[in-house]
């Protein structure tokens, strides 16, 4: 009797453990306070042991390139549209007012986005850039940061959004 | 004792039959981008097997007004605001540039909202559009797409999202 | 054998109801049209039985700013942010137009964003003031309103968001 009253238990253990507490982040918005949201609940959910992975698309693809780095595509609409949507993670906008706030983060000494996506990738924060959007964007893989984990599309995101329990949309 | 065995893990089987991997995507915003990505992950998911409901609320309905239809309202304010905020799913603006995404699209042949939204439909994607605003925007029944699966509210789409295990906010 | 039959129903019917339905909500924009959606499917989860968790920060902090209330931020530069990012649930812009929607709501006696904030706290929806981006705008305690449930950063929205069924960012 023992072992029956056991069995449905352990079931449920396991039930619990194949749905682990999963984290995921579409960011599709490039602006800066959007950007800090993400990872500020990014680097929040890994220290606090959930398995957390962000999707990079569209502008929010820009949070991921280098600095400075220039589209290497070969059309030119798509190297124009690449230079006029600069990236780089200090140089995203704010989506109302940039005065002031950045300002207020240097003094009261409050991560940037920067220092906040090199926690995330310390803390194993999965990093996905959608390679859908990033040909729309005129975004080659050269001019991204290193520590993408990923590159690939809308099924990869499903398949681990899926067996999340928070699945945000930024 | 065998019976007993199996018993747990038909009843964990139901729960998770009863809880199958629904999406629910609503989409407020009715910038290009946005709609895209809402549209690219509804078809997605519905190729994937996943059971989609799109609920379409404020400027979101403007995906699925019928391309030149005008507003029927009878009031003046609610007929001029339908008219300003013109809709169909080919007359979206980008969140930010509009400029080269378009060309870029057509240029490799990417689908665009319209063709996205017409899979979404052949895939059973459900479409549900929103009452409580469609009042707000000056947006009539028939001045929609075919295809609109109901016309409700809040509470249909909660009563989705709660079954839902992917549920985002556009 | 009944006993064991019933174990794992039991078990199963524990299960369910450590995952209660909760609904969380990250209202981080400033927009008079999502701050509807927000509290619209606020007030109708809360109405439905669900429990609901509203998390505010950024933008989003302004809709629960007392009206009127000034920045008691002591530096100068905080204080000016505060000064220029004027609060309260009434003078929200809207994310398009601003022209006609309000006329609208009020010709059709529809609830606006501080009737329905009233019905959230009524029907005890949890109020959240996230502390990390208070400081960020300039805002302080005591000028927002009464009714505040928590003072708190992302560790709190997580650990609740991660019991939830519906987690959304708005």
């Amino acid at each position: 009797m023992i072992a029956t009253q056991i069995e449905p238990m352990t079931a449920l253990a396991q039930l619990q453990e194949s749905k682990p507490d999963r984290v995921t982040i579409v960011l599709l918005s490039g602006d800066l306070d959007k950007a800090m949201a993400a990872f500020i609940i990014a680097t929040g959910a890994a220290a606090m042991g959930m398995r957390v992975t962000m999707f990079f698309t569209f502008w929010g693809l820009n949070t991921i390139r280098r600095r400075g780095a220039r589209s290497s595509a070969k059309d030119w609409l798509r190297r124009m549209f690449g230079l006029l949507n600069r990236g780089g993670a200090d140089t995203l906008p704010l989506s109302r007012f940039h005065f002031g706030m950045q300002t207020v983060m240097k003094q009261n000494r409050m991560p940037g986005v920067p220092e906040l996506m090199q926690t995330a990738l310390e803390l194993d924060v999965r990093f996905i850039a959608c390679t859908t959007t990033m040909g729309l964007m005129g975004i080659t893989k050269d001019t991204l940061i290193d520590g993408i984990d990923q590159f690939a599309g809308v099924t990869t995101y499903l398949a681990e959004a899926k067996q999340g329990s928070v699945n945000l949309f930024i």
